[in-house]
């Protein structure tokens, strides 16, 4: 990832298979799926945090994408074992960004970076702050993170 | 379609192109593609009855599909040009049945026979009988057309 | 599943959970989402019989879907952890049916009920007979499963 | 658009409606149909250019996305019409460049703009030039548009 010097963030790796549904005739995964991958990682690295997706949203936060940016460097086929990760970054004070890496397991490559960044907003598409208990725990995993690789 | 003699049907034809997102590594369309076409025929032939299904969801009327058939008889490749014509059937009183039959264009063939039945439910997911607003539309649009075939 | 007589079947259980993509605006997955999850299973249980699709279909063996069903029992959201088991069975010398059964880890209830229907085909799309090392990597399978399972 | 003093483009636009498959239960469109919608301005620009896509490929040139940016700026729920305008632009010898302008008919405000790089690759995914036929169908349209619109 490109911003290592970027202070606060929060990294989570997650493996996926390119399903035949994701394919296309050219025999490689069809563009878009990169977003939808991008939304797996993102809803596993939250889990990893302890504030899973689904309970934000039913405490009202959503995380809708306002800005999506994708490099597609290599081929990854049908079965293909795909690793994926995701850094979050939180971003001023009502963004938050992740950042996406997809390496081919079989081939080695990279095959996709890019990343994806999101408003809070409230139920009815109001932009919101970050609920103070959403920011603790991402701080609390992040310092128990750097704990547990000392 | 197969139920020429069920008395009270409406039907309506719409084209379509194959997306290339719809097409897979055997060079067709992949398979669940079908239904998602289908979804599109059953919008424009309640537009066609003057009950679009935006509006049914306003006004607290949900549709989800209950059973879904579908058989594969033909090949349909990127770009090619599609004609589906969906039948509505009323069947008992909480229910309504979509037949679908997909013709290529291109090659004259049928691509896709199918069906889908729907149930009739409020925001909560209960059934409810349909209401009789609805009711009076479908039957209002098959005599005009009754009256325009003469 | 329903066919517990007929004679030669092989089972297989994935989980998945439900990718937001995969939802609509009825908050709960979109109807095609289930063929693509069958797909899954499918793939999984042929690499439990050690006979995967993407080597098969370098062997220039493949399986198109010919015929689909499925009855959608239950809601599934966001995020919900679902358990399928796949269960192949040959029928006659060129055709293959996989059985499907879906159910929410969450809830606990069947959320899909569904089967596909698989010619065998070669590259340009003609009918073949199952080529005799697939056929005999199944039953070894079978048979091998039955000595684990005394 | 925004590079209006770029020489060399080509315009398109298209109309279509947002599908109930291409929602999520945020009621709005999943972010990812964006990169598939694009992907229709795509072909239609194409073939408004005389170069429909489909026969490219036959022709043995491919176009697979090297680069994708998206931004969403509005909302667009289900059975909304929007109004998709796709700018074709060659850049240097090996690329181009599709801008993309999605506007809701309903709210009339901008939906997505974004943009994706595509490189001219043959059948074995090898870097080519673009073929003098399409470079010449490109410029003879754009020439004679410019004659239409004097």
């Amino acid at each position: 990832m490109d911003n290592e010097n970027q202070s606060v963030f929060f990294d989570h790796t997650i493996q996926l298979r390119v399903r035949y549904s994701e394919t296309d005739q050219m025999g490689t995964f069809y563009n878009s799926r990169a977003l939808e991958w991008f939304e797996c990682g993102r809803t596993e690295v939250l889990r990893a945090l302890g504030i899973p997706y689904s309970t934000m949203e039913i405490e009202g936060v959503f995380l809708p994408v306002i800005e999506a940016h994708v490099e597609y460097l290599d081929r990854a086929e049908y079965d293909d074992l795909l690793e994926l990760t995701t850094r979050i970054l939180f971003q001023g004070r009502a963004k938050f960004r992740a950042e996406e890496l997809l390496v081919n397991t079989v081939t080695k490559r990279v095959v996709v970076k890019g990343y994806t960044v999101h408003a809070f907003v409230n139920v009815n598409g109001n932009a919101i702050r970050p609920p103070q208990w959403l920011v603790e725990s991402f701080y609390k995993a992040i310092a128990e993170r750097k704990l547990e690789q000392k």
